[in-house]
């Protein structure tokens, strides 16, 4: 077996072997296949496809490059959750306790906030004193004993990942389904969860622009679950506005203690409990959906998933007197209303736009070594199907940088105002 | 402009432009594109395809990678001559001393043989003293005196080329025809001639395994000749058996000064005729192309084209002795005949085959340093539509190795006898 003819045959359209997949893998990470066959490769995977068979091999051999986490010894089935990436998107931060209220183990690895996106553990650092590096033994008995963690990747887990995606990102192979499907799920797998729950986003703000890739990404990987005899569901949700109301770090965890005291805004609370119920099934707690979803209503009325929220903090060093008192956070400098320029109503509100703008105002990194700004970032004063007057306020920026007028100018024409009333009618589609 | 947009544009099926084409072949040489950004564009390119136009200006952008050679000053038009490579192709080393012999010069780069197929250089190597390194100013000076000359490419030809071919071989794309194309004839357009003749074989020992692919690639160059302002004329030819008798080098050398003697084979010296006509009438020497051949047979039976011959090897340093009486030539230790299993008519030899077997025998090279055996090679004693007796020879091995029992079976094996007459009716095409 040569490299060259596992090239030729995925560039013929063959079905690749699973010795092919598994020997492009070792090679690849052993660096015996250079980059520049790796390249070929995945652009006539890009062109010519895998079907499920070959994606959940792929998948499998990624997996195995590195590190796998074991958290057989933790009891129960343990949880994991994973989202394509949005702007404004804090759904793991609200999740995790309420489902760790519930019961629920949640063990979950994140990654850092690039380009328009942001990453859930840079929001966990605006909070003093948060550790989002722990040792393994650390972070299974924190997930034993509080029921959640989120810490940084393993940098151990899945080389083959790290080498693919950094090839990827520079050859023109970035958007193709088994490759990303392969890619997310290696590192979930390799995370060591039982059940896993995908939110796959899109519109302007994601990854997938339309619903059909998005549907197919979010089949594509519940099928390399199966395959690989893992539980998967995954959620496919629109992001043609941005999730909540915030979007920056400090901000965006200021909206997570708003939600867990049940202050926050409907769509955002409605998304995290529809996962939730959905969790709670996966991990066996409950039969019915409904009835899981009552329970995780219950108790973010009651505070018991605020309180499991100050536990996690307080778990990983975090100081809680901010979250008792979110006045605490730094406030940015420069506060900037933005007013809406006519009357009607709110139709659509660029979630890329905003995420950019957002990045720009300090709150994300253009570069993986750019420092963030924590208190940086955008308010949204109103959403899709809000009805809206001519100077109304629509959205507010925080930033300590100045000259911020095209900033202003790219937030404001992210919304799209209509003359007639708007609905929303989105369904989040669930697919398992 | 930047390589990513570049490659993903080329991927989604466009068309790419002059200034991207440009943009990639600069940067590319310089270093600034790397490798694996080269080879996920060359799939691409390999499976959408490119148009005549940015095949074209990909051959241009080559071309002007490396030095040029300016043959300008050297009077009437220059010819050239390039062959995609055939089992036994030896027409450059009879075709040159024809058409100089009839007023045509030719100036002509060569390379070395790899695997099955020979080079001209290494067969021009097998006369002991023939040089194949000359400056510039001698080259032009031997084409300009006595109107031919063969020598090694120069290094700082077509650095584009280089590359580019080196990362194809290893990265599954060497059988794209508009890369083929642009590869062969930006070569042959820096070496500077006015006039270029392609031979662009098929069947089993040829590069193009259809004559509907080979007619491809024919019409992609002469239509890059066209673009670009020059005469470029192409022959599609049938290599489903060896050309000529004799495979491997001094063996080739030998037939070669056969032919010119008016002693070889038939299928041979006509291909040579035709060829050499086409040329004639590209360098505007003769209008008439049945006019062109009979001069060139004329020239041939009053051996003027073998006196030619002479003059050329004793201007590049070769020892013209051999010339004269070829059995100087060094002959190998061990000569094996094979012969015919069963009664019947010779209806394909298998050029693969014989071409692989010779180079095992030592007439070829493996790796790149492998030293050749200048004596070792095949020569058919049948070829096809000749009729044949059981026990009759077919083929004799030259060699200086030991234990060739696998390589006779193979050459036995190349051998297809029919019971039924075969009549050769394959028709050169011409394609201008």
């Amino acid at each position: 077996m040569d490299i060259i003819e596992i090239i030729e045959h995925k560039r013929d359209g063959l079905v690749l072997s699973d010795e092919e997949i598994h020997y492009f893998i070792k090679n690849y990470v052993s660096g015996e296949v250079k980059d520049y066959q790796a390249s070929a490769l995945l652009m006539a995977i890009y062109l010519k496809g895998m079907n499920d068979h070959e994606t959940a091999v792929l998948t499998e051999e990624m997996r195995k490059s590195g590190d796998v986490f074991d958290l057989s010894d933790i009891p129960g089935l343990i949880v994991d959750k994973h989202s394509t990436g949005g702007v404004g998107d804090k759904v793991s931060l609200i999740l995790g306790p309420m489902v760790a209220s519930c019961g629920a183990r949640l063990a979950k690895m994140s990654g850092r906030g690039l380009g328009h996106t942001g990453g859930t553990l840079d929001k966990l650092e605006s909070i003093p004193g948060m550790r989002v590096i722990l040792s393994e033994a650390e972070f299974k008995k924190q997930v034993t004993d509080i029921g959640m963690a989120i810490i940084g990747q393993n940098e151990r887990l899945d080389p083959a990942d790290k080498k693919l995606y950094a090839l990827r990102d520079v050859t023109g192979t970035v958007g193709s389904i088994p490759l990303i499907a392969s890619s997310i799920m290696s590192k979930k797998l390799a995370s060591g969860a039982d059940c896993i729950l995908l939110d796959v986003k899109y519109g302007s703000g994601a990854f997938m622009k339309t619903l059909e890739d998005a549907e197919k990404l979010a089949f594509t990987m519940v099928n390399i679950g199966k395959r690989l005899g893992k539980n998967v569901k995954a959620e496919v949700t629109d992001m043609d506005q941005p999730l909540g109301m915030a979007i920056g770090n400090n901000l965006e965890i200021k909206e997570v203690i708003d939600v867990l005291n049940n202050r926050g805004s409907e769509d955002l609370k409605n998304l995290c409990l529809d996962s939730g119920a959905v969790m709670l099934v996966q991990a066996k707690l409950y039969d019915d959906i409904d009835l899981a979803r009552k329970e995780l209503e219950k108790n973010l009325l009651n505070g018991r998933a605020f309180k499991k929220f100050v536990e996690f903090v307080a778990a990983q060093g975090g100081d809680t007197s901010y979250i008792l008192d979110p006045s605490k956070f730094e406030v940015a400098k420069n506060i900037i209303p933005l007013y809406s320029a006519k009357d009607g109503y709110v139709s659509r509100i660029d979630a890329l736009k905003i995420g950019v703008s957002s990045m720009h105002l300090g709150g994300g990194r253009e570069k993986l070594d750019d420092v963030i700004d924590m208190s940086a970032g955008i308010i949204l004063n109103k959403k899709v199907s809000d009805a809206v007057k001519k100077g109304e306020l629509i959205a507010t920026l925080y930033t300590n940088k100045e000259n911020t007028k095209e900033i202003e100018e790219v937030v404001v024409s992210a919304f799209e105002i209509s003359d007639q009333k708007v609905t929303k009618n989105r369904e989040n589609l669930l697919i398992q």
